[in-house]
């Protein structure tokens, strides 16, 4: 895939590339071709540097295809200072991203994350915890996620392949948009964040994964997608608002929305043991995100998915607690990295 | 601190929690105080596990600390989902970060960072790079920032220590917007991100990051603070619309943005070595961060500073180029972890 999108790029800026003269002296190295191909033909990153931070094409100079490409657009960079056209621009600052590889030395197809942010859930956790409304704003938040229950109930009955696809797309809103608020909040006031924007943000990106693997499962129908639409512009809008005026209820909120999800998932669970929905293959994006066997099954990916929202309630739950008893996030250091 | 905060903490729900007889078989097995204290006392993680998830006090029953903790917290839970007052649940949800340390065995001291985020910076990054503006946007990109220099000048003149503080509370924007901007697009369509999500949050991340250290060298005076509330208000929805208007022009006037910051850190050194600007120790949290010798200096800090931002600059002229072209950023891999 890499290869192609060099390939068409190549393809179009080729022409662009040798008719111009602003960038003569890097055709003549041919360095722009020669470093976009270098590129994304790309050199192996051993599994061992994964930890550090991955090493690119035009920033490596002690690797060879690297070191030849950081040269060569060394070179073009000089030329393209005065360059005229954007096109040449692509063999400029186009770093490219060095291949990575898999703990068996195959390589890793995956741009959307990388082996690093794999990991293997924890399915030890307690799937029943439940905290018990007690003020009349944590008894709203529960009421409110209860009768949202039953708009979902009736629009997809018991079809849990599409439903929870569908509300991933909204599990993932409350993480990012809290994660956003506290970013800028740590830069307004200079303060310490105590890693609660990263794991708020991890969330976020967890919930995503989730839906780029229930995507390879069931594909979503026009009026589904405008759906996901509308219902995104007025969650986003309402969740920002609320977590303005109360991220200790906002917080509780997202705690019974990921009591409801291992609710929908321990459902899905049981139609797949009763047959009633095929237990496929679990799809390969699945089995390297959450480093499942080969043979991996989609129920195997429920398990892991239900785990995973386990630990979003609790975070959630956690975080409403920490403003419950008069403190800020900040003060607590976050569960970082916690699945 | 963390022990400090534990403490805060107990004190605050000691008397509650042995006064609630709805948690009297928590407090019987003194679940409540030990799990909490066991999270902060914490069991220490070996730095072979970076990578992994980090475990936390109540999902690891196999180390003895942690252990202990989830069958107390366990008993805790039993009792409180009956629970009558929020002050208990703490020990319900409490959660608390496994001690991280260092790979010299000592104890890793900040929440906001943990040790797999920190960095070597590639210093060998070509700082003289720059994207001449052809058509009427990028001209009006490169202007536009470049008339922002005048009042930015005038207002802090060479107090670079002050100024690179200010500027970083608004650098640390950009990335935020994007990457949010993305990952609804993400949800909203069913695409993949290409990485560039994590890409542009690292790059926010960063620079916060960089805020955080120069924080210590500087503290901001009070109409300082009353400016970055204005000016982030103001330039985060400037620049969420420009994203939305136009992520080829947005991405690349970030990049010039970035050109100035390298420019700005440039006359900071002069200034350092001039004489003009005490070239003090190296504030502790950017010793980590970046992975600094022990005995750096400020001038380190300011060069592997500049060094990020050269990195920026061409992940965003990058981004900006891939528009250019006609393509979508998720069509190209990110560069993550490019610094």
């Amino acid at each position: 895939m890499n290869s192609q999108i060099a390939g068409s790029v190549l393809r179009q800026i080729g022409p662009h590339l040798f008719s111009t003269a602003a960038i003569s002296r890097a055709a003549a190295t041919g360095g722009t071709v020669h470093s976009l191909l270098a590129g994304f033909a790309g050199m192996r990153v051993a599994p061992a540097t994964w930890v550090a931070s991955v090493r690119f094409a035009g920033t490596v100079p002690e690797t060879v295809d690297g070191g030849e490409a950081a040269e060569k657009s060394g070179s073009a960079a000089d030329g393209s200072t005065g360059g005229k056209k954007e096109k040449a621009v692509v063999s400029y600052w186009g770093m490219a991203p060095a291949k990575v590889v898999k703990e068996d030395g195959t390589q890793w197809k995956w741009s959307c994350f990388k082996p690093w942010d794999s990991y293997t859930s924890n399915q030890s956790i307690d799937l029943r915890k439940h905290h018990v409304p007690i003020t009349w704003g944590e008894k709203l938040a529960f009421w409110t996620v209860k009768s949202l229950r039953l708009p979902t109930d009736i629009f997809f009955q018991r079809r849990y392949g599409c439903r929870v696809m569908m509300l991933e797309t909204v599990a993932a809103v409350p993480g990012m948009v809290a994660g956003m608020v506290l970013h800028l909040r740590s830069l307004r006031r200079f303060e310490h964040s105590g890693g609660w924007i990263k794991a708020l943000l991890e969330e976020a990106e967890n919930e995503r994964m989730h839906l780029m693997t229930f995507m390879e499962v069931t594909q979503p129908r026009w009026y589904e997608r405008a759906l996901v639409f509308a219902v995104q512009g007025v969650f986003f809008n309402a969740y920002f608002l609320a977590y303005i005026l109360s991220p200790k209820l906002a917080h509780r909120m997202v705690g019974y929305l990921e009591e409801e999800a291992i609710h929908s998932y321990t459902e899905f669970l049981k139609d797949i043991d009763a047959g009633k929905i095929e237990n496929v293959p679990a799809p390969a994006i699945a089995i390297d995100y959450w480093r499942l066997p080969p043979n991996a099954m989609l129920r195997d990916v429920v398990m892991v998915v239900r785990a995973d929202e386990a630990h979003h309630r609790d975070v959630n739950h956690f975080a409403s607690d920490i403003h419950f008893q008069g403190h800020e996030l900040r003060e607590l250091p976050a569960p970082v990295g916690y699945h």
